[in-house]
């Protein structure tokens, strides 16, 4: 029975159950007799997969990871104004929250106690140096208001981008509605909410 | 040696301690043998004060609430055009946020496992539907741009507020400091990052 149930198990399917128990009762509050119940598989069949939970852990964070180091590698974030690069990551990195919802609240959770955690937030820094440097580039082009300082504004744009994992909920919709999210954002901290 | 103590501390320090415990450990996490080693007193000495950790939970948040209920009831908040309305309680729920950072993150952080939680998440969707009225009346005079739903925006403009509790520390700055936050977060999302 065990070697039945292990079998409709691959290493993304176990991954995508670990994900969410992750995110429901903390990476530390995790172990794997919880993964074992919640995947319906033995622990000997978990590490048939993987040597333990750190491994899952790495592997989902990497996943979050490379979504995001992918978007700052595309034509809209390499090519053009600084400004315009700038709001292409700013939406792309709304729709990669979206579309990898669990993986992102993962990412975004992390807090350093493990060797894992804090590589995941030595690669978060170099993400958001890229993004930095774009911010600090379009200010040198002037086509970022003076009166509000790059680094702060990093924080609030991105603020704004992360907050989305506190309420979206991907049954609400498909590309359509991860689109339309995202180019609210866009369109109120690169433009504003007022009408002129 | 425990009189001692105990008389060094109110209901006011007590709580203190409790909220910065119960948001490293997480309300579900924390017992009353954590309270009294952070606070440093016997258990019976916390249960001179209060009838238990609930009753700390419920007076942190409250605390979190009168804060923000108050912000809509001061004058910028009810006089004048809907859309410098929403401006100014955004600016006051990001300074509010940062001068009470332990008792909003705290309040944040709320997920309803509770009868005082539910209770807390019920007067956040109070606070919630008192800033989309001031939305609804900004969109009818025609202050708000068309493009961007109401309801998501308000969501989107509180994520940013909300988004400063990730990273702001108390010991970076005082009143101006606070003002300086706020006053970015007022000019991104109303008027917008790029310049004209």
């Amino acid at each position: 029975m065990s070697m039945a149930k292990r079998d409709t198990y691959t290493p993304e399917s176990l991954l995508a159950v670990a994900v969410e128990v992750f995110n429901e009762r903390g990476y530390d509050g995790t172990s794997m007799e919880h993964l074992s119940k919640a995947a319906g598989i033995s622990k000997s069949s978990i590490y048939h997969h993987v040597r333990g939970k750190e491994e899952l852990l790495r592997r989902a964070i990497s996943r979050a990871l490379d979504g995001l180091f992918a978007v700052v590698e595309e034509a809209g974030a390499r090519e053009g104004r600084a400004i315009d690069r700038l709001e292409y990551v700013a939406r792309r990195t709304a729709e990669l929250l979206m579309s990898e919802l669990p993986y992102v609240t993962l990412l975004l959770r992390v807090r350093g106690n493990t060797g894992t955690e804090r590589w995941a937030m030595e690669r978060r820094r170099e993400f958001d140096q890229r993004v930095a440097a774009l911010l600090k580039q379009a200010a040198a082009d002037g086509d970022l208001r003076e009166d509000v300082d790059a680094r702060l504004a990093t924080r609030l744009l991105f603020g704004m981008v992360n907050s989305i994992a506190e309420w979206y909920r991907p049954e609400s919709g498909g590309e359509a509605e991860r689109e339309r999210v995202a180019e609210a954002v866009v369109r109120i901290a690169f433009r504003g909410l007022r009408t002129d």
